[in-house]
């Protein structure tokens, strides 16, 4: 099967996951899966993470809408890492509404906003 | 200072540090930092990981001279990951001698190599 081409033992039965966006190259987010967040990736052509904080499956969007649909898939040389070019319905992978999760950049010794906010996280996750 | 703007306390004293290539986009490599390695890429401006496997600061390109040098670098939400845009000296960020860790996409069960070979590692690392 699919989850053949990666080494999920060597980090507790996880494998770091990148998320592009596959029109403008931007890096969205980084997660994690666990094998069965990639099979079902594979299978279904969405973003499938494993939450470790909630010790679960976290189908990308399931709160807020913004599913990732994968446009192609890549693994890095050691096996542990995969590379997903996604469209990110929604506009912001972020919970915190923006594009991308990496929306500071270092200034010196602080961080600065850089990114846009795409939507309002309180209105989407009604929290 | 810089590091205290991660939370290296979430992953055993890790971050993950996406490195991608400040003028095309291509992600080049996915590695980790502890705050040593993080300080001192701030401070030098190229890119020095923390290696797992040897339990060692990582200074890209130490052993290769392709070096990563940071144009601009990015903190995530939860702040966990930093994503570096840099300059790949050499054109290679693998050591596999091809200019992305991901070079081989999923096609179906199977893994094909999509990226181009810039050097024969063999050379480059006299194994």
């Amino acid at each position: 099967m699919n989850a053949d081409v990666l080494n999920f033992e060597k980090a507790g039965g996880l494998v770091a996951a990148i998320a592009q966006d596959a029109d403008t190259g931007d890096v969205l987010m980084i997660a994690w899966m666990n094998r069965e967040a990639f099979e079902e990736t594979v299978r279904t052509r969405r973003a499938v993470y494993y939450s470790r904080s909630r010790n679960r499956l976290w189908r990308k969007g399931e709160e807020s809408g913004n599913v990732q649909e994968v446009k192609s898939l890549y693994v890095d040389c050691d096996g542990d890492a995969v590379l997903l070019k996604v469209k990110q319905i929604g506009g912001a992978a972020c919970h915190e509404g923006y594009q991308s999760c990496f929306f500071r950049e270092l200034d010196g010794d602080a961080l600065r906003v850089v990114g846009d906010r795409v939507f309002d996280p309180a209105a989407v996750y009604k929290k």
